[in-house]
């Protein structure tokens, strides 16, 4: 829903939307089954993609090959941020959570003790997608740090 | 998901499928937000547009009116059922269900005795969007009869 309502923010005004809406559902699907992981726990990221990749290929070879091979090198795509459609639909993966924590009272920072300049390293790639989206999350990062969601290092 | 992965057995095979994926994606919403039905409920069922139709223009118009507007029609175009993305939407709408009863070995149909006769009813429509789903629906609910999962009426 997010990538259908905000997709006049891409930075690429032709990127492909159907491609990019594909993305994000395969994308979510894999991460379901293999299990999301706390954006801001280095350790278990580090395992995360080829958790995931194994997930991916179990569960799309479910399908006639033709479209397991879609679906396969759709997830790859996502993961390698290089494609506009990527780049859109992992900057909108990530503003969702930032939402989510401002809305929630910076529920999860909170509670990990997350710091501004964490948020910032992990969702500075926001702008590779779309710069009016990055620039909006900056101002919401403020906003959580002046509410004190945030710590401000 | 499922309008994604069954696209190629829609009956128009140049239908867009960016529209259809926005129109499911709103359409669910919009049930979020009034409460689905029980699909063999006609009482409920009569009340069920007007409901969704209020909760559609209430939470669109949060949008700039462009897009409310935008959405709104994608909701009506939904629900009107004469456009080919919209009779595929419906289409994959109804086989959904169709698919949980069976894997739940007819659950909902057998808590409220649904006949047969019922289910061809409320799906046969499937045929307007994909005549392929259609008969691919039409054996799942001859297998469910003979597991005893409905009534034969």
């Amino acid at each position: 829903m997010l990538v259908m309502t905000l997709s006049e923010y891409s930075n690429d005004p032709s990127f492909d939307l159907v491609k990019t809406l594909k993305m994000v559902l395969i994308h979510d699907l894999v991460e379901i089954d293999a299990g999301d992981t706390f954006c801001y726990d280095d350790h278990d990221r580090s395992e995360k993609t080829e958790r995931e990749r194994i997930a991916a290929h179990r569960i799309f070879s479910i399908l006639p090959s033709e479209q397991a091979h879609e679906f396969v090198n759709l997830w790859e795509e996502f993961e390698a941020m290089i494609t506009p459609e990527s780049q859109f639909a992992a900057a909108v993966d990530r503003l969702q959570p930032l939402l989510l924590n401002l809305y929630s009272e910076g529920y999860a920072w909170k509670k990990h003790g997350i710091k501004k300049s964490q948020v910032i390293e992990r969702n500075h790639h926001i702008a590779a997608g779309s710069k009016t989206l990055w620039e909006f999350a900056q101002n919401l990062i403020d906003e959580a740090v002046r509410r004190g969601y945030l710590i401000d290092e």
